[in-house]
């Protein structure tokens, strides 16, 4: 969800404006973790109503309703760390994805529990245990890794040019 | 999580009684569906706060604590239905469990997602599709089943000596 579906780059870089006066760019955050670029991270996502607040990633709308006509698909949050968050984050996929059923959400701390085909994901923790074909979503902070397995995109443009043409009728797969 | 931690059948009752000034017993909705049983039931569990006064099922915090220091354990429950319920569900959870850790839970609209080798539940639905080992937890709603694969138990004790003894040194298993 975060930094696939969920601009929260876009977020953070408002409220970091707002309480700091200093609008930081991408290359000023690029390798670091969220937490580590914006030291008030943790505090923002534990206000109520956050999540409601986050903008969508460009395309991801348009994206996701074609994958999810070819594909089936789940939307997986790593989200128990924070509680407070879970209904906000479930209501903001209601908010922008209504195309997305309750039977299609995940909302956890261990996204390696999932059995699936294929892993659309910004994090390496995600992403190196999962057994599938494996997708690295480009997000700051993950721009200087390079792994020879993860496949990397940078816009759902770029998803669905890779995913689509892999769908054949008859053939349904989990993603 | 209901059904095996949560007595929502207490509260049920509880809730049945103010209500209608009559006292239903386990008889009374052996067999039926929760909604069938308890036509309110969607209001109740839905109004904010309910997941919190459900009380615990009869020696399950001992018994999962066994399990937890034996077992890799993970709480599902199947709640994305009611979006306003995660954060309450998960609290619960804290309240009575506090040992599980918040990488431990998974809040869902399908368990069949879930790779694991022991399910332990008290719904068909969910134990049907599930390839590893199964056990039922009776319930009044499934009272009426007998199933031959599900090894049906009624109570934590149960539990406790069915699975405790499977577990030797160095193999650490995942319910």
């Amino acid at each position: 969800m975060d930094g696939v579906l969920a601009d929260v780059y876009s977020r953070f870089f408002e409220l970091q404006e707002q309480q700091s006066g200093i609008r930081l760019t991408v290359m000023d955050v690029a390798g670091k973790l969220e937490a580590e670029a914006f030291p008030n991270e943790v505090k923002w996502i534990t206000t109520h109503g956050f999540f409601r607040t986050v903008p969508v990633i460009k395309g991801s709308i348009e994206g996701l309703r074609k994958l999810n006509e070819n594909f089936e698909v789940i939307v997986v949050s790593l989200a128990t760390e924070f509680p407070q968050s879970l209904t906000d984050k479930q209501l903001w996929v209601y908010d922008h994805f209504p195309f997305i059923r309750w039977q299609q959400m995940v909302f956890c701390g261990n996204k390696n529990l999932l059995q699936a085909d294929i892993m659309i994901d910004d994090h390496l923790k995600n992403l190196d245990n999962f057994k599938g074909e494996t997708i690295m979503y480009s997000q700051p902070h993950n721009l200087n890794i390079n792994h020879a397995r993860h496949k990397r995109v940078h816009s759902w443009a770029e998803i669905e040019k890779l995913l689509l043409p892999k769908y054949r009728p008859g053939q349904v797969r989990r993603s």
